[in-house]
């Protein structure tokens, strides 16, 4: 069990790559926020592949089909659900991995794991597929942020060169970085229940990411204090901090300066060039050549997934209880 | 709320840095398991100040008593709770620091929370010294561990130079990389409830760290794909990897190879140098010197703390449900 | 937040009397469990109006779509999504009912928890059309339980007359009792996560329910505890109880008896007759009257919906963490 | 994983009745909330035992020791955490006990549970004793409401006769309401997060209760809709119920009248009289007679027990996260 997230409102996910459909459940948002669908399926073609020159060649018009939760525009307090129909699934090109599992991907552990009765469809429930509805999920939280007077906006700091790799039948990866204002500072909790934890349990839950920062992150190991301390001032009349390498939040708790985070995303595992495996029916090693359609680099496209977690952590944090 | 963790296992920790005492509880525990507590013990000395450098010179015995749980030395089902006495706790050193937040710490932000009525005594329930309580429960957990077979080891990658910076009254920071062997593949979950979440969520409630990275971590972004690709091969009947670039775990799942992670540890905030802050009473900027007694490097001391979590969540997703 | 339950497989109920579709999500499953989709429609038949004397006329054909969670008829380990489109909806009966809540309905208090945004066609997501894709989620679980040898049968123990009670207008409640055989002893947990606990909590979601009770239920107040003590004997080899008053839970844990449990169901709040009410706008009282399609006595088809919920539970149970 | 409950406050209970201490964690109380230690002993006192004729002989000074949440007598928004110590515990009484399961109790259960590992000395963590932290955490909770204006009072509504069952080495059981006054309307959420749902899983949590209900209760199936249906009215510009049998709550959200709910108790299954039972070595019956120290009738012990685990739910109700 483990596709939801969320304390407040919990996200539910649900869906295969080439399953009839995907989609996601939103439990426990406010009542009466108005909901514009046409700014989420702005916000959600920005994932969508066809974009960037690294992207695959799958064509999905992702459009969501809102099944719950809205009255005449407005959240009503019951589940929103959106559903996603898959429209452009090819299944015939996955059969053959159930045996031989793809280096780099969750194939193997899934089939521990699940003993050989998972999807692999296209990655199945693994699939960055299922970022759509987290994309979504993210859009409808982003506005109801947006009038709180929180914004938030994720750029590629680092990337390698898509277009070389491409033609090698290769890919990269990269990183991401998010920056979200208008945080009120004493959000969050100590321990385990904080901004960091929270916000990192989620960002995990895209595929292909490996490390997750706050402010200066890794960078920290080779500053002295004094260099990493930020110190506090008072800008018309509000307590800031002269720097931001605590990236908005402390001792999992926010500051009220910008919150900042980085996502480590691997190069996609899929690529052209042969690999090794083995087949876990005779048990012997065996070569593999990938086809299908995939993403030289999906950082372009894990952008706004990187924003829309974000932005579902950051109204769940808000929706804290309180007396 | 925030002071626990875990989902088959409940570790629950409480007190403050100078409350009468600290501690915690962790319900779910297997019945029937043996718990040496003098092994505890011993797990315990290793997080205790005074063994390396930079510690700070406060010495507490760090006894923990066993208040429940156990019976003749098994756990038997209903919730261990131990408690260590606070004993040289020094409260006269902190009652300024209410309104002057010190730069790096939480203080600022849990003045915000908790609108003043925060314990600020030795950093409260922020402090590092919760993390004895975590070293109690990674030690209980690491015992029940091994007998299935599993065992792990943290040690610092990176670190400042600790003798340089205390002597300029600084601090250092690092990195600690623990790895876990012996884990079966297929432990975790697709999404958001998989290795990786569950392990950052945790991690990131031990003070100081602001990065948690798994196998090649931050440095994909500078990988492709067929450098990053870990191949399949067959030894002794068992499929492994020939590298170990994904760190044991790929989309959530174990995979049977070594579970590798590294967390950031920020350089202590506390420093004796002169830091400039704010009154949060007059509003206006003041400087501020802290006394009391500090690490000026933790990070030898979290090492433990890094074990423990990761042997908590690890035996808490050994725990997972199944009919 | 509210509409799941469930805490090793998590059951998640999404829709409105009267939105474009209602659903379960239904994630943990174990994988590899056949899910035979004709039985499913079997059960939920059972719930469906129109085959009681005192059903609502409404006519829905119920039909699940199944999209996501199975492949080839087998769970595989992703969320199950079923969704269950709203065909017979008339909106145009509800509208007024905003303002002038109808007594024994949670119209008042759902105006004032949602301010006024709620969906009040039909009930919205309050309403007893809720209970299909419970029905839904029950089913598989009867299913799962039966292969590991548990089976369950609710039984209506106590009604009115629900011909008189049409006929004037009225309606009539019940009591429902269900009982389920083949549990191992050893379930649940003591406390607060046991049996007990995990039914109530998931059975009170059942609208109408007002009471919940186990074996004896609230007639021990009047036993002895002679009388209420169920002796143990040995036969075949097994452990049993010669009477079972204790329902097959004691503290929190089954003893391997039949499982026992009731529940009340209150007589529809929908009745045909004259009310007094007020209006939430005028804040002045009002006569209030009725109209719509109602069950005069919910009391058979929730019947099923005791069942379901009852097994969504135990299997539940039967997930905990073990290792 | 059981011994605690709470979404926005988690209560976490420990102990066994004859472990060195039980006591209590509490995290997610709000900041700077008096509490008057005073008045929790009076509040403890009312549970101890010897104040009613048919209480058990053993003698607790029942004193909690507050170590942690607390500064200067307010919640500073750490854990609370209270340890009361065992210091009457008398263990030779018990440990024949392991193996011939007393009727009526949970031995049985938990030896199946927790294969023979369990505490049985005075009915380990099973044991009524554990209602003391239990009274600990109401009693706080209890002081945060009656500032909100809310106040909680149970009384018993059905006993039966304690004398002539003590004489005959019998027990009795009975019927405890509680109804809680100046709760909002609002409060709570549809389905299964709801007051009844939240307050029934906790409240069979409490040795010893078999059912819970709330207004009408189980009476519900001998009424009708215009019987059972309060009609709502104006006083003092307020909106009320005529009659309050819905017991201040429909479908899962408060109507601002007051909540009332009753749970059975069953008679103390500890009997001084002969009883058959089996021996779990021998797999053959055999005949068993309780010695120790018990009560005849735990109902009147239990009053505030009710009134605590209610005043902790309903604190978690109000806490509940909002924008």
């Amino acid at each position: 069990m483990s596709s939801f997230f969320g304390e407040n409102i919990r996200f539910s996910v649900f869906g295969q790559s080439h399953s009839e459909g995907i989609g996601v459940v939103i439990d426990g948002l406010p009542a009466g926020e108005r909901v514009d669908t046409q700014r989420i399926a702005g916000f959600m073609a920005r994932r969508a592949p066809g974009r960037n020159p690294g992207d695959t060649p799958r064509r999905e018009a992702d459009e969501a089909r809102v099944l719950s939760g809205l009255l005449d525009g407005l959240t009503c307090g019951a589940p929103l659900c959106a559903v996603i129909e898959n429209t452009d699934a090819r299944s015939g090109d996955y059969e053959k991995l159930r045996h031989v599992p793809r280096p780099g991907h969750a194939d193997y552990a899934l089939q521990e794991k699940f003993h050989g009765f998972q999807d692999v469809r296209g990655g199945g429930h693994s699939s960055g597929r299922l970022t759509a509805p987290l994309c979504f999920a993210g859009a409808v939280c982003i506005q109801i942020l947006e009038r709180r007077g929180v914004t938030l906006r994720a750029t590629i700091t680092k990337m390698g060169d898509v277009e070389e790799a491409r033609r090698r039948g290769d890919s990269v990866g990269g990183v991401i970085e998010c920056v979200a204002e208008g945080l009120p500072a004493g959000l969050g909790a100590p321990m385990f229940g904080g901004v960091e934890n929270r916000l990192a349990a989620a960002l995990f839950g895209i595929p292909a990411v490996r490390g997750v920062e706050f402010g200066a992150g890794f960078r920290v190991a080779s500053l002295l204090g004094s260099e990493n301390n930020d110190e506090y001032y008072i800008e018309n009349g509000h307590v800031r901090t002269k720097t931001n390498r605590h990236g908005g939040v402390l001792g999992g708790v926010t500051t009220g300066m910008p919150l900042v985070l980085r996502v480590a995303i691997k190069p996609t595992p899929s690529i052209a060039l042969a690999q090794r495996s083995v087949d876990l029916r005779t048990m012997e090693e065996t070569g593999l050549v990938i086809g299908g359609r995939h993403d030289a680099c999906i950082v372009p496209r894990a952008v706004p997934v990187v924003e829309a977690v974000t932005a579902c952590v950051i109204l769940d944090l808000m929706m804290e209880g309180r007396l």
